[in-house]
């Protein structure tokens, strides 16, 4: 069965859901994204996603499409439309179709696309319970990635090299220090304490780790917000990943060596708990 | 009149001339691109094209979608059904339209679109006479500006920022020396010698570039490829820039310090007069 998919006011089916040769997303990277969980049909963390679409937007320049409202019944609709029990809704929102220039418009008339991906269990995934593996790349993308735009070219390649090395997924390195994963904040535990890099330009502001913070500190687990290397990470207690789709999902192998026992740990499992049962109470 | 589009096999009115929403190169930049100068009908330098083309697939494991001859007729239809005397012809390569995910689809179907842009006296630009006028900016962009991707946000925002301080262009800084500008290749004329960027990873290699120095070389000029500073290129002889759709452009004034006089230089000019002459002359 073909998928609804929103595209500039229309709901269509996925094979009619098309974009201008001419459209900036396509020729210049030039737009945004967001992606919000659906879990047993409701948005976790809708207005987070919206407030950081609007912030990404605001760096280039661009508005918000839509009033954030109206963004979540279009967010809703198609939830409805494709009987999204678990999944996600996927957003993109561009500069729009203008004669090819390197220079912005001086009218635009913005793209809006959202489309969902089913997700069965989404919330019991297998890796859950294995843990993933991860291997250490080096950081060569672009210096905003506190801006969520589409040029996502790199962290796929390195999603590729995860993958020929029989991983998961892969932790990018700039200066000696990780920065985050190919899509998802990277955490280790040491001497009981939740590290993750401070926010900044060199890492997206996840939705899902502003989350597992206020979480973590709620249930009076210690947080330090700087870098770690991967050394560091290898002798760690624990290291885990969060991100909207895989929420908080434990890390037990860093370029082949083990952290801690091999096996998912004691703090990630407990944040993914409270952060599952939390999203599902407070989902829109 | 609207131009005709080509997409995977089709010349299609621009307006029908579409993508799907799950395009690769829409969802995450995953797509290069070339542009071919056209001059009296003729295409400038296609073979180095159609082989950058190749080489900038290659390192992102994408096949040429179809062999050389079939791309150079696909131009020439494209010129002829738009009726370009002078102009460009983009041509942009995808790894085509897959359910979204990081990794690469298995069995990815590309998408190739071309499409015309008209110049009308590309070859006698006003700037050619007055000179351009740059700011420098910090290069911000990913780390393989060898391949040429349709990651063009940055240069695209500076383009913007050179335009918000009442000039041209930007010339891009990392770790202290001028990488390149947003579209085209940096120069200045040091004692007489043509100073240009040594290839690698950090810029683009020029189509242009390599005939500029050939050309300069077979008429005995110096040439030193060596990364240079935005100081040494402000208390140069000249500065210019290279590019396929802007030949060889002065560059007269460089964050608000004249280059030189402050109008276009003997070099800049020569190598211009040569390339576009010997450009006509092998055009195809």
């Amino acid at each position: 069965m073909s998928r609804t998919v929103y595209v500039n006011g229309d709901y269509l089916p996925e094979e009619e859901a098309k974009v201008s040769v001419f459209d900036r997303g396509f020729l210049f990277a030039d737009g945004v994204y967001e992606v919000t969980s659906v879990l047993g049909g409701k948005l976790i963390d809708f207005p987070g996603h919206a407030r950081r679409l609007a912030r990404s937007l605001g760096e280039l320049d661009m508005k918000m499409p839509v009033p954030e409202d109206d963004l979540l019944e279009i967010h809703r609709e198609l939830v409805r439309a494709n009987g999204i029990g678990d999944g996600l809704v996927y957003l993109q929102v561009t500069r729009g179709a203008a004669d090819r220039d390197f220079a912005y418009p001086e009218h635009p008339v913005q793209t809006m696309v959202l489309f969902t991906q089913a997700k069965p269990g989404l919330a019991d995934a297998p890796m859950a319970r294995s843990g993933m593996k991860v291997i250490s790349i080096e950081d060569q993308r672009w210096g905003r990635r506190d801006i969520k735009t589409v040029q996502l070219l790199y962290p796929s390649m390195g999603k590729m090299m995860a993958k020929a090395a029989g991983c998961d997924d892969a932790w990018m390195v700039e200066d000696g220090h990780v920065t985050e994963g190919t899509s998802n904040n990277a955490y280790i535990v040491k001497d009981g304490a939740i590290v993750t890099r401070q926010l900044g330009t060199e890492i997206l502001h996840g939705i899902t780790r502003a989350a597992v913070l206020r979480f973590a500190r709620e249930a009076q687990m210690k947080v330090e917000e700087r870098p770690f290397t991967i050394a560091e990470a290898q002798q760690a207690e624990e290291a885990f990943i969060t991100s909207a789709s895989a929420f908080v999902m434990p890390v037990v192998e860093i370029d082949g060596e083990k952290v801690g026992t091999g096996t998912p740990g004691p703090v990630a499992r407990r944040l993914r708990e409270i952060y599952i049962e939390e999203s599902r109470r407070a989902g829109v």
